[in-house]
């Protein structure tokens, strides 16, 4: 076997009170790594598609790279590779772009050596990349490896629990046309929190673990509300406030930005729902003077995984 | 119908990182509360006993009192009653004494006017009687009402979850002879948290959540950490760190203070470990200078209820 690709799906990160700590894998848009052996020593990027040039080819400041040589590294395993990375969400989107890449790179280069990690083994060599770019956070980089909705307990050591999510759920994402810089976006986080906003925090988050255990989707709905961050990264994002609003009036059971932003994200009773909800925030997102995308995906996406191209 | 006893038992709140959220009954002891019908206007208070003496005879500053008055008052319903209050656990000790008084009050009096509120909605005239005295907070009362583990999203509107408890989890409180004033418990809380602290709490408490779901135990112990709020209260109780490390160290799958303190309590496999972990901690109080009693129960303990006196 000399060359493998892998693909890694796109996430929504934080899910409102689960800031650096949930994440949840989307169908459909996502990066895709083929890693080719090479006589070459060391990790090298051969090729980057659908990044309009903007990420760094110099595989050491590459997420896709970084968690390549990262990935060789805990394997003990020293081979020369090529990475060719096809970008198929866009950069900076809230979407887990960076995880994304790193997860369908790591994926890649285990499954071209004969496989000595576990998947749930390559969260490290992915953290070493997060860690590059936007700090040591495993919120999007966990779903994108292991799929689904993954709450991250912590990342010294990596502890992750994969929740179970109500059949039903669709995952409706718009994504502006709007790059907010997450080392932006982190720049606006408090230092501090308030006890009293911790509280409540804590609470909605262990009430939407509870509502996705039970299937309360009244629970779920009423549990995806953030006090500490959304509201100050609201404000970096032209119209954010009214497409959540807009999302919830028109039947959403809950609505934020997904990770970092701007893109937001609106969970819903059914695909259906979600296309109506979705098309009512590309109409406010408009409003704001902001073209956008729409998805729409079950919340029950797979992770990264091997891929013929 | 002249007179109704109720009983509630006495809770364990926080668990760690859920303060303020999230609370567990136990079996055995309580206070119990008799209502009886009585020709006086308004709610008053004939006889407390197994205080010492130390509790407030005016209903409008006792909790059994002002959960009385804000449960008839909430059904609408105008007559005299007259309360005996018997405390059979002890005040101060971090085992919700105030909830257990006001819960068996609010029961006992709903009881002996027809029941025209349900048991979940004598939350709101507890929470009155725990403002009065410690706080707006619910995580000592819901379970002392409902039993099991409750998990409280809010309290403004009332919003409790019940909480899955694994079969076999059994829990040691260790109440050592030392008085802790909720309120000066309360006091060396911080007013601001760091970030990172409230993301580790987050994590920890949704964790504790997914594991009682998911039955697995060793999550479950390794969710049981706090480092905001036990941190502050450990320093105002003799011994208390040492207490904990020795739960950990005979096997408890985690332990913590319980409500306010000074009590300590343990989550442990079985009751036979729990009643070595419990020795062992005993032990531990004694070389900080503290007698204790050990109080060992079943995890899923029933609430409020009915009894003949």
């Amino acid at each position: 076997m000399s060359a493998v690709s892998a693909y890694a799906p796109a996430t929504v990160a934080n899910l409102a009170a689960g800031f650096d700590i949930l994440g949840l894998a989307l169908e459909g848009p996502g990066d895709t790594v083929t890693a080719r052996l090479s006589d070459h020593p060391g990790v090298r990027i051969a090729a980057i598609t659908g990044d309009n040039g903007v990420l760094p080819r110099d595989a050491e400041d590459n997420t896709a790279g970084i968690a390549a040589i990262s990935t060789l590294k805990r394997a003990g395993v020293d081979v020369g590779i090529e990475l060719s990375l096809h970008k198929g969400l866009p950069i900076g989107s809230g979407l887990g772009s960076s995880a994304s890449s790193a997860a369908a790179a790591a994926m890649a280069v285990n499954l071209l050596v004969g496989s000595p990690l576990r998947k749930s083994e390559l969260i490290e060599p992915c953290l070493d990349a997060e860690a590059h770019v936007s700090g040591r956070h495993a919120d999007n980089l966990a779903p994108a490896l292991l799929g689904g909705l993954v709450l991250v307990r912590g990342v010294d050591p990596v502890d992750v629990v994969r929740l179970p999510i109500p059949e039903e759920l669709v995952v409706a994402v718009v994504s502006p046309d709007f790059v907010l810089e997450t080392k932006k976006a982190r720049a606006v986080l408090p230092d501090e929190v308030p006890l009293s906003a911790m509280i409540r925090n804590s609470a909605n988050l262990a009430s939407m673990v509870a509502a996705c255990f039970s299937g309360d989707l009244s629970l779920l709905g009423r549990s995806v509300t953030d006090e500490v961050v959304t509201p100050a990264r609201a404000k970096l994002i032209p119209g954010c406030t009214e497409v959540i609003d807009t999302a919830l009036s028109h039947g959403a059971l809950g609505a934020s930005i997904s990770g970092a932003g701007p893109a937001v994200f609106a969970l819903c009773r059914s695909r259906r729902s979600a296309r109506e909800v979705g098309a009512a925030m590309q109409t406010a997102f408009a409003a704001a003077g902001l073209n956008s995308v729409l998805h729409v995906s079950k919340a029950t996406a797979p992770g990264a995984r091997r891929v013929s191209l």
